[in-house]
């Protein structure tokens, strides 16, 4: 299915699938994946995510930290915490997320938020898609 | 760590990792591996288990069904089925199995029951570890 509502978050070449929401269950099982260049969405929310890759590689932003990620890395996403999966340009990314049922909505970055993000430089090549220093 | 108490329930060559247990999420994550010729116990509950094969494959019983597993199936076990994920004798199976953090105890089948399930050649078989006819 589409990842989300076309224009409504920035993000690029990345597809969702619900792989469980049963309502006996608190939480859902979704599989995200990013064709090579492709990412996810700049967010934050009250919410916490349990992300397991599944497939190739790439890197995660996480509150201020750039990391790489590979198969079977686990990355909790804490609230409020500033998130973003990228697949390089050369492979596709996919992880496992799992998330409560009842969640509040994400939030975006204005622009100001963006620019301190930004002053950092692993974040801002990150944001470009450029090799991280 | 160790699957589950030494001699509380009757499996074999199985280790259990809790990949995500925390407490602002409703559910946790875990990995489960079998050695080849392993396997889970059977069981019933009334919560529920969202499972995907990880690695290797095997069979699975739910209910009154044997089912050949292979890596990326999703497999829903249903409240209070019997299930049973068994290994191969020359593979391992790991799976991931998504479950809520606030559960029931598993209960363990009776000689009448099993007599019961035993009826069915491919469950027979199954249990036996023999080739599914």
């Amino acid at each position: 299915m589409p990842y989300k509502e076309e224009g409504s978050a920035p993000f690029k070449a990345i597809s969702r699938q619900i792989l469980f929401a049963d309502p006996a269950l608190k939480c859902e099982l979704r599989y995200f994946e990013m064709a090579p260049g492709g990412y996810s969405t700049l967010e934050r929310h009250e919410h916490v995510h349990a992300v397991m890759i599944l497939r190739g590689q790439g890197h995660c932003l996480l509150g201020t930290e750039v990391r790489p990620v590979a198969a079977h890395d686990l990355v909790s996403v804490p609230a409020m915490t500033w998130h973003q999966f990228r697949a390089p340009p050369d492979e596709p990314l996919g992880f496992l997320c799992m998330v409560n049922a009842e969640r509040d909505k994400p939030q975006l970055p204005n622009d100001d938020k963006l620019g301190r993000l930004r002053a950092t430089p692993q974040i801002a090549a990150f944001l470009d898609g450029r090799p991280i220093p």
